[in-house]
């Protein structure tokens, strides 16, 4: 018994994915009560020179599509990074858990050992699948959403660790 | 041919306290060049109801020591939560290093379906000991570590993605 590839990776993304679709009803209904726009959102960043908030869902989304995708060997859909509400967002992270849940666990199991080149803006690096999904994806992944979170806290959002987490029973 | 419980918790935490501490240098360069007190950064929040860098720090050295311990069920080791300086976070994060490179791969491995007793604000929750490891402990561990970077981030320290994700070769 044993960790599978496809348990360490489908379910851990759409589970998060599910808990940023519930950050985003929280963060419109902050808007509402505060009577602002939910774009405000959008262009939030920790710091000037990171990335704000839209290209954080995007990224977490692409993490988790480029991930499954290389680890299975097929063609991801292509998004077009052109988001421009938080419903648009909404749109984009379900795109995503439909594609990575149409990838059957048969495609992704047994990839521990499988060379996954990673285009890299210095160049393509070729990874084993195993470290490619601990080392670089998940932690990319939780990178983006954690960030997307505290972009919501830093701007009023009254999330919890329960919302990060989700349920656990 | 599958990614063992070991494999996916101490080589995890053990790389990304690893570039914690790295992250830890240049922020103390960062306060050396813009001469602050380095002291400026424990209590940075990003949001008034957020905990402040100090807990980001402890609470992702006790995410991974007691995830470590609870999974091989052995006693985890007792820090106090003193910590008033970089040098004291610094030690705090080797001490963990220290302890879940203690636990043999034997203690860990093969309990993906033991009963894992974690306890809570509300009482204590019984989980698996694979759900415990992926949906609780590496989301929690993950998300302290990237609240820390994202407020050295927020206060100036010039980090990039290269540094939280580490070498990849």
């Amino acid at each position: 018994m044993s960790i599978s590839m496809y348990s360490a990776s489908v379910p851990v993304f759409t589970r998060m994915l599910g808990h940023l679709l519930q950050w985003l009803d929280k963060a419109e209904a902050h808007a509402q009560a505060k009577k602002f726009d939910t774009s405000v959102y959008l262009a939030a960043r920790l710091a000037p020179d990171m990335l704000p908030f839209t290209k954080q869902i995007q990224i977490a989304c692409d993490a988790a599509k480029f991930g499954v995708a290389r680890l299975a060997g097929v063609e991801s859909p292509k998004f077009d990074d052109n988001e421009t509400s938080l419903a648009d967002l909404r749109e984009r992270i379900r795109k995503t858990v439909d594609f990575i849940s149409s990838v059957p666990a048969a495609a992704i199991d047994g990839s521990e050992e499988k060379d996954i080149v990673v285009p890299r803006r210095d160049g393509n690096i070729v990874l084993k699948g195993e470290f490619y999904l601990k080392h670089y994806v998940q932690p990319n992944f939780y990178f983006h959403v954690t960030t997307a979170y505290g972009l919501l806290r830093h701007n009023g959002v009254g999330l919890g660790k329960g919302d990060f987490l989700g349920a656990l029973s």
